[in-house]
């Protein structure tokens, strides 16, 4: 274990681009970084002192003290089979991911999610967001602890049944919701106008929901059972968000109107 | 008309409860609040100096200056039908309807538009919400102009289709949005924690959709592909909340995955 040192990224997406980064500002040498596009490993090692960018697995140094497995969730297993028996201290970054699909590559497992949206290009200050950490064994989680209380000011335990709702919330809560705003973006941009019109109304609906639940701030026409003007509101939609809309604007009614629970 | 004075408002909801005061505030003198609920009446004349209460409408005054109309949707012909030939000039404050829909209680007539989320009980600065205006004729534009220039920073014109139009994108951008908020919040509660813990990152994806735009800003299993974690995620969710999971991340795929057009 003494012999072992750094860091290998498996992975150089959205999540790697954040994390890689984070990690080597706190003081970690990162290795190496894995993708299947070596192009991509090529412009996140270039970001990272002298990390090495590779594209082939059997590249992978196997005396590293921590591997760390940002890829998309179906590629964890199917790496950790590839990478048999490497040991070191292995941890995937998925919500949605039992921590033991690491087990083939070692014994010392765990996970090390971070509750945040990342694109690549857009700075994250890693030390706001909220980094859920799990592990096989006691002695791991708290390396991994370690590890993720040099990045970020917010660490707490979660099992992956927790991780698992964390994660299906925040499907909810950011992806859901973006792809709403993308929806008034085009429904305002086919009238010549931009969603800037509607940062007050975002803002605000924002600062409600925090000030008083969303639950209790739920306004509009679908809430006060005004059907007439969701009739006129699809008529200034494509048939794709006049579907959405309908279904949307009946859901609302169920559950305020008819209360049925959510 | 110099002998009109003053103004009317008809309803008592969270639009008449945001409104009215701002325009007390503004120097107009409000004299007679209109709610089916006197309760309702009573409550928000008590915020408006020697506003009188009325819950008939054979009770409201012939000579004002301005009858201002914030009831549902629905309401606002019905009254206009009741209130035949009152004079003045008439306003509703409505997203989704048309202002000739005031035409039988005056000749005077148009819309006074404010693009906001309101809740009794929640103050929100009147002079940040964009207020949209519109008017029957140039002279009525002019005073429904100053009317909103006095309440607002924000003041644009808005013909009914374009209103419609923002309406039904802040139906998406507001209310769509706020209950899948209150789905996250459910989801998690379930599991013994609460909405805060995605504060940094709703915050996070307003900033990004605000900075690159939603269309750019998606992210997500479903953008991804990821089919395995929907069969994960949809186990922690009630079957109403798997429905909609499933529909929504179906979406996102047709438009990401299938390029599909919104």
């Amino acid at each position: 274990m003494s012999s072992r040192r750094g860091v290998v990224i498996l992975g150089a997406g959205n999540v790697a681009s954040a994390l890689a980064p984070a990690l080597d500002a706190a003081g970690y040498s990162i290795r190496q970084v894995f993708s299947r596009d070596i192009q991509n490993a090529v412009t996140l090692a270039e970001t990272l002192g002298s990390a090495e960018p590779i594209d082939r697995l059997d590249a992978v140094v196997g005396d590293a003290e921590f591997y760390i497995v940002s890829l998309t969730d179906k590629a964890i297993a199917d790496i950790a089979g590839q990478l048999k028996g490497t040991g070191g201290l292995w941890m995937h970054t998925s919500g949605g991911i039992p921590a033991n699909e690491l087990a083939p590559a070692s014994g010392d497992y765990g996970v090390l999610y971070p509750l945040q949206t990342f694109s690549k290009g857009r700075p994250v200050d890693f030390a706001d967001v909220p980094v859920f950490i799990e592990a096989n064994t006691p002695g791991n989680l708290e390396k991994i602890r370690e590890i993720a209380e040099k990045i970020s000011k917010i660490v707490s335990e979660a099992d992956s049944n927790k991780r698992l709702r964390l994660h299906a919330a925040a499907v909810f809560a950011c992806n859901f919701v973006n792809y709403l705003w993308s929806n008034a973006d085009a429904i305002l941009a086919e009238g010549g106008e931009s969603l800037e019109v509607l940062y007050p109304l975002i803002k605000e609906t924002l600062a409600k929901a925090i000030a008083i639940s969303p639950y209790a701030a739920q306004t509009g026409p679908a809430r006060r059972g005004d059907s007439a003007v969701t009739e006129r509101h699809v008529t200034v939609m494509t048939p794709r968000q006049a579907t959405l809309y309908r279904l949307l604007a009946q859901e609302i009614a169920d559950t305020y109107l008819k209360d049925i629970p959510l």
